[in-house]
């Protein structure tokens, strides 16, 4: 339930927002989904604000869902898990 | 003529996008501007994309701009312009 696929540009997407308290602990989870998406060559939207974090996959050739998308955004929640306790 | 003045969400706030070719440099780039935000309490959202990041700042707290955000900008174009050559 957490992830929600919505429309956008008439794509569809699965868009999931990760609240933090701590805004380092914000950028560094941005920066090591940037990563994964880097060695994996499939590239996410990733809007950083104070207190969230919002990825949003799909894919562009197909304007819209693939596999591979869920793939990573279960991989995207083992890093938001992996990541230390804010208090 | 790069920052440009829009309107969202009734607030009045300034957005440039940068164009990247690396993404691993666009990561740097969004990485540094976050640690600049967190250094000075003031957050802009940080949008990074395959290709471009895309900087918006704003003062929450008057909905709008404030003398602050333009020197935020600046010291963005800043960062920006330190980062290595791309090519």
């Amino acid at each position: 339930p957490e992830w929600q696929v919505m429309e956008e540009n008439g794509d569809q997407k699965i868009r999931r927002a990760f609240a933090f308290r701590k805004y380092t602990l914000a950028l560094a989870f941005a920066q090591q989904v940037g990563m994964l998406a880097e060695a994996e060559g499939h590239h996410p939207t990733l809007l950083i604000e104070w207190g969230r974090v919002t990825i949003t996959w799909w894919t562009h050739k197909i304007n819209g869902l693939h596999r591979n998308d869920f793939i990573m955004a279960a991989r995207t929640d083992g890093l938001y898990r992996a990541l230390p306790a804010e208090d």
